[in-house]
Formats: structure tokens, sequence, C-alpha cells
């Protein structure tokens, strides 16, 4: 059981973890965050995730309040203090309590921890279908709270059958709500777009394995693509590698998730049991 | 002195009014808004904003888990309870605690009140310089608390001097971070967007208003009618009708607030006295 999150620095049980309403989250949607998994009670790819989180807060001119080490030693006592072994952490870094309602200030810190997601089998051993919808993100490198599309689109994507929303702008897939998209041309090439997007960890993993048997381009991905692509997937976090089937009405391939899609999972899948058996060294 | 907030329908101190940092709006920057002036102790054009929060609401998928008269009730007894004469209230609704972190459940209901922002008289008499910038707002005629390009543009903004920045769009003009914008042509002809804005209460106050006197065009609004336009000015709730002389580069008809601006700045405020008289019959 989950019991305590971290606000500001201080272990507090879920339900005291709270927010005055004057912070800028809340009036204004300003924060950033990111999440990563821990896995056998350690942070996966910690360092990748706390880089990114660092980026994610310059880029947007909130100051991370704790150094990179109290940071970590705030993760590992939220860790030992529920007693994780497998679960996904999120760190949102808000504009804080604004005095006149929108300029921001010294920004809150706050660490939540929640029960792995699972998704069923049949995701990865049957592929998913995505939904298409035009839109780009507001500064689509920064991991920002802001999901206003994303979360409005819920009830549009359950009505399809949809697993996500894959966004496409002026001609161009960038990539779903939480995941980035990737397809196979018929040579085993991989392309997936290589700017306006969130540069994922679980992206940038799978492509440094990729590299070592496939061609890969990164690059602007034409929505005409879709229609001749082998294969596609996406990645992220909680998803890993899982293979699409089925983009709005386009059918990809066969309709079966595919041979190099199903490589790089099990690659990824090895990837992070080296990353955690080289932790207990 | 204020003191009391009010959260879910329950009027509590501005210290205790906080929500769990599991709430969408902390998580996803998911929620609606509005905001309105008491003056004399009563909500100024009362069922224009209760509508528009009603139209967010409905728009954005998020039920008002209050009735009109329950939320009227509400904010009566939040005048009361701070002995408010002169105020701003904001109602905030948001995505609330949501389980898996991404889905909207019950709404949590959020009313603040802060005292009126004022600006220098010289911003009314001298006039305004705006900021150009592109971008157009994710679904602009709903009003959400997502402001992360407003937020994110404050510094460079009061860099050069802005008041505001202006958003423009493949080669339009749709509105301010806050606010409306117009143009006045040479022939007094007033033109403002006319879709594709969050529709402001002060603006169709000021468009019934002008329309009495002046030619009225609510259409697109390019964004080289700047170059001609005689005067330019800004409306909203707190700012009322408010001049514009300078646009990033361009300088608006001979950089002085124009007679138009100052007519209907005088209408508008006319209006405002009238409303507040009609309510003490």
């Amino acid at each position: 059981m989950i019991k305590y999150y971290s606000v500001n620095g201080k272990i507090v049980t879920k339900e005291e973890a709270s927010l005055g309403i004057n912070d800028l989250s809340i009036l204004r949607g300003y924060g950033i965050f990111d999440y990563f998994l821990i896995k056998q009670g350690r942070p996966l790819f910690f360092d990748d995730y706390l880089d990114r989180m660092q980026h994610s807060a310059k880029s947007i001119g909130l100051p991370l309040p704790f150094s990179r080490q109290e940071l970590k030693q705030q993760i590992y006592d939220l860790i030992k203090a529920n007693d994780l072994e497998e679960a996904g952490m999120k760190l949102i870094l808000t504009g804080g309590y604004s005095e006149d309602g929108y300029t921001p200030t010294t920004p809150n810190m706050l660490i939540l921890v929640a029960t792995l997601p699972s998704y069923p089998l049949t995701h990865y051993t049957e592929g998913i279908k995505l939904m298409l919808h035009e839109y780009h993100r507001t500064f689509p490198t920064v991991k920002s709270i802001n999901y206003l599309m994303g979360v409005n689109l819920i009830p549009q994507m359950k009505a399809v059958g949809a697993e996500d929303v894959l966004f496409h702008f002026e001609g161009h897939i960038h990539e779903t709500t939480r995941a980035n998209f990737f397809i196979v041309k018929n040579d085993d090439t991989i392309v997936t777009a290589g700017e306006g997007i969130l540069e994922g960890i679980t992206r940038k993993k799978t492509l440094e394995l990729a590299r070592k048997c496939y061609p890969v381009e990164e690059r602007n991905l034409k929505i005409d693509e879709l229609q001749t692509a082998k294969e596609a997937f996406i990645s992220s976090s909680t998803i890993q590698v899982m293979p699409v089937v089925q983009v709005s009405e386009t059918t990809i391939g066969n309709g079966k998730p595919g041979r190099v899609s199903q490589h790089l999972r099990q690659l990824f899948r090895e990837l992070e049991k080296e990353y955690l058996s080289a932790l207990l060294v």
C-alpha cells in the first residue's frame, strides 16, 4: 500500500499532501513534471529522467528548489517510506503561490507515487488502435502539465476503440498524448519524428538499441507514410514498446504486430534487466 | 482584508483552502474558470459570467456540481463572510481527484477572492504597448486554466516594455493573453475577431454600446490591418476599455489614445453604473 507522498522535500501522508489553491498549477495550469518507474526498489534510468526534468524546468523558467543530490535523496527516502518494489513515481514542479494570480513565484515541488499501470497482454500480442487528431503541443520539448487536448479527447477515443490519440499537424505526425510514435518501412528502416516532440527516455533507449540492427531515421514523418508502413509502434515509460496495428481508418501493414516491433520490445526489456543488474554490482 | 475562500461549497479560511495533489488541475492542467468583479458588494453582470462558466464547463466535459441558484448563494455568502465592497472573484472547476492520473472524475469547485487589480492612470491617458506572438489557444472559446504560453512570455513581454501579449495565427489577430483586441479604422468602423477567441463579457457589452454609435465588424482581423488602423484598444473585466498605441514595432495611428476608444471607455463605465443602480431598485 502506498501511504506517503512528498511535498517540498517533506514526506507526508497521501491524505495530507495538498497545495493551497493559489498555486499557479491550479490557477493557470503552469507547471512541469516527469515520471519514471521504480523496479526492484530502484528508479529506472534515473539520471536520464532527472536530466529531462531539469531541461523542462529550465525551459519554462521555473528553478528547481533542490539540487540533483537532494532530489535523489528525497526519492530514495520516499521509496523506503513506502517500501516500494514496483511503482510509478511522478515529480511535479509548479509555478508556486502567485501574488497576482499570474506571475510565477517560488515553485512547489511534489512527488507522487502510484501503482504501476498495467496493460492487457493482448495489447502487445495483437497490437492497438490509435485515433488521429490535428494538434501540436505548446512547447513540445517540455514535459508541461498541459494535457487539455488529450484529456478532452478521452470520450471520443474510447468511442472509436482507440487506446491513444496520435497528434499530427501540417501534414506531419509528431507523437501521441503520452508516447512517441514510430513506423517501420518495408526495408526495415525505423522512422520517428525528429523534432517538435517530447523526447521520451524510452524512445531514446529504443533508438539506441535499434541502431545496432536497423537503419533509423529521425526526421519529419509525413502522415501519408502510414499508408505504406509495414509496422508501427509507440514507446513510453509505462508502455515500453507496444505495436500499433491501426491508425484511425488506416490498417498498418497486415494488421498484425510486426517482427521489428517485437524485436525492439524484447531488446528494451533486456536493457531494463541489464540496468537493474548493474545497480546491484 | 480577505479572509475566506470557498472549496466545494464550504467557506474556509484562505489558509485552509487547499486541494489534494491528485487533483487533475495539478496533474494535467485540466480545469476551467471564470472571473468577475464585485462592486458595491454586488457581482457585476453576474448572469453573463455564470452563463460563460456553464459554457466552458460543458465544452470541456466537466459537470458543474452546483445549480445556478446554489452557486449564486455560495457567492453571496462569500461576499458577506469577507464583507466585500470591491473585489475580484474567481470560480475554478477542476478535473477532480483522478484515480489513474488522467481521467476526470467528480470536479472540485473553488471560489477565490482577491483585491481588485488596478492599473496606472497613464495606461488609459497615454495608452499601452502590446507584443505580438504567434499562437492560438487550444479550445479558444473555453476559459480553460491553460496559460502556459502567456505565463511563459512574461519575462520577454516585460523586457520590451509591453503590458500584454497579442496572439496572432496564420495571419490573423485573435486576442491578447487575457483580453479581447479591437482596431478602429479611419472611417470609425470598429473591427474585432469574430471567432477563435474567448468571448469576453466586457467585449460583448462594449460591442453592444458601440453599435449604437459606430459601424462594428466581427470578422477575421488581418495582422496587416494594424498598419492602417487609426486606433486600437483592448477590453477585459479588470481593464474595461484600454487604449493601445503600439503593437510590437507598429505605432497605431498617431501614437495617442483615440477618440473612439475613449468614448467607448466612457460608455462602458456608464453602463456599469447603470447596472449597479438597477440592482438597488
